[in-house]
């Protein structure tokens, strides 16, 4: 039996694309040989990553003048990767902190170059919000704008347009890339780690403006260069071939569940019946995030003690419902409800948020 | 059916470790979930990291002064992430130059610091052979003496030990690792990409000494330390869950073998037949690579013409002999027989150049 899982990543997969990759894991397509062992140079697995990148153009509507890229190393190594890239000497970026990964984007970036915050949402050791526009102050000669779109830890995200002030824009989308529509024309460079809302980890997805990535810096290491993965359709070195393939079994899977308009409508209603539980039980349940800030993606919130939430983890996994242990930063609870996370997973975990709290609730 | 499998990587993995992974691939050990879906921090997929470290320990026989790390990038990155780390300001590294990537390795070195080469068996635009030790000569303050255990264009590998004289050695082990039982003692860095011996591409295996790691430098990205992988037992970042538990299936497989002294006495028998079938036909093929440097992963031979070498490629793979041709910068053919290549596929191969030489040898 398949469990609920909220984890926040590596997280759920839609069956179809595991069950896909189950079927033909040893044969692929008749070839004789598993997708594994094909050859990255060869026709079968050249099908796979052209088609995985003309799903996601398809799907986001991407124009001409943005490159697509399959990587290696996750966020964390491009946090200093795109300061290596993208920080000339002399420049300093700008980076907006709602969250601990931003916190740490900006800290490598500080490892590599200059680099300031133009905003922090930081009170009294937290984050449960995502700033105004009065409260950004772009540096008018930033080498770029850094920004993550959506935090785990804190269960915040942006729900309106970023103004970097016509600096290059630059946002870290690992935790809801592709959960509605996007028009990426306004970013320069946006990048996602797969094991979210994408596929399993060990791959990640950079998509940049070609002139961008052009004048990226020549004098740091080959494979580091984004222009050189680019240029190579990201077949410079021996990419991470079964990882990309189950990203193209997402997209097929996404693609035809009708796109990002249909995931959108089901995410809003994920979201919309998770925090309309949480806050239908007084004040039993908190969820911290300022409600302008609410993340569809990541539903972070507290009980009245520890004690409660490690009960309610416990009975909670008992019953099949994974993953809802806060991040260990934070503490709490969290439900992360990416896209492959189904609305039944979603009512099952209502339905057993409303018993725990009639149980527990004076 | 399947085929027999050449390719030089991604490369054939053992049809057990395949089917394991068929047979689990929805729902990992009753958990109700993929071991993709696996949080990397939670018990299930612990298991499988600690048993993949646990199992190349005990084939390898590795000391507690050596540590074990699996990370992302491929060869084609720590080939940067080396001289980042181990070349500190002023001092200069050693590379013994035998093939198409200790070149790159060199390179790329370069490109981050001062580095030289200590040898190289460059003549006439090819490397045929690994070096004497006479023609070795180490800088007595070099800050390690860098090696290619194994040159997959080329064919080539090491049959001798390396001598370092006295500085840190290290190899590139990615097209040989584990082919036979090795003393890595000698060693303080060794690196190996799975796609070859090991498993998928997505993941790269690093053997270090721990003393070694502590001294690399500290002002460089925390990702790209290996001192921060090692630390967190390749867990500071999400890893590539799945490449990691193929490894595990591979090691597994190779442990349910008999271990390395199992899988080097078929390596030497494959290696055998296919060298004996190539000299057993006059100067129809030649094997280029000289006999004391010969390689038993990959058998490089070239045919009297370039058309009669397509027309071997194009016969071979309608008989279900894939991977044939020789890497695209150097031409001419290779069978990788690395060491999840069946007997079998050997002998299959043998009969078909016995064949195919009997039709056209006058």
């Amino acid at each position: 039996m398949r469990v609920h899982n909220f984890g926040a990543g590596p997280a759920a997969l839609p069956l179809a694309a595991l069950e896909r990759a189950q079927r033909e894991l040893v044969d692929f397509e008749n070839t004789g040989m598993s997708i594994m062992e094909h050859s990255h140079r060869g026709d079968a697995y050249d099908r796979v990553h052209s088609e995985a990148t003309a799903l996601l153009r398809a799907l986001l509507g991407l124009g001409d003048d943005h490159t697509v890229m399959f990587l290696t190393g996750g966020a964390s190594q491009h946090f200093a990767q795109i300061p290596m890239n993208f920080l000339h000497p002399g420049q300093s970026a700008d980076y907006i902190v709602t969250g601990g990964w931003s916190e740490k984007a900006l800290e490598e970036a500080q490892r590599v170059g200059t680099a300031r915050s133009a905003a922090s949402t930081l009170e009294n050791g937290r984050y449960t919000r995502i700033p105004s526009a009065e409260e950004i102050s772009i540096d008018p000669a930033a080498a770029y704008v850094h920004v993550t779109s959506n935090n785990t830890l804190y269960g915040t995200q942006w729900h309106r347009e970023i103004d970097a002030k016509g600096r290059p824009l630059i946002s870290d989308m690992s935790s809801d890339f592709l959960w509605k529509p996007t028009d990426l024309s306004p970013y320069d460079f946006v990048y996602a780690g797969a094991q979210k809302n994408l596929g399993p980890s060990g791959v990640l997805i950079a998509i940049a403006r070609d002139s961008f990535v052009a004048q990226g810096r020549k004098d740091i290491p080959t494979v580091l260069r984004y222009a050189t993965q680019s240029k190579a359709r990201s077949l410079y070195n021996t990419p991470p071939t079964f990882a990309i393939y189950m990203v193209r079994n997402v997209l097929a899977w996404l693609t035809d569940l009708g796109g990002l308009a249909a995931i959108e409508k089901i995410n809003r209603e994920k979201s919309r019946r998770l925090y309309a539980a949480l806050d239908s039980q007084g004040d039993f349940y908190r969820a911290p995030a300022a409600l302008d800030s609410r993340s569809t993606m990541n539903v972070v919130w507290r009980l009245p003690t520890e004690a409660l939430e490690e009960e309610l983890v416990t009975k909670a996994t008992a019953e099949g419902l994974i993953g809802l242990r806060g991040h260990r930063s934070v503490g709490g609870l969290r439900a992360s409800i990416y896209n492959a996370v189904t609305l039944e997973s979603v009512d099952a975990l209502v339905d057993f948020l409303k018993q725990f709290a009639r149980a527990h609730h004076a």
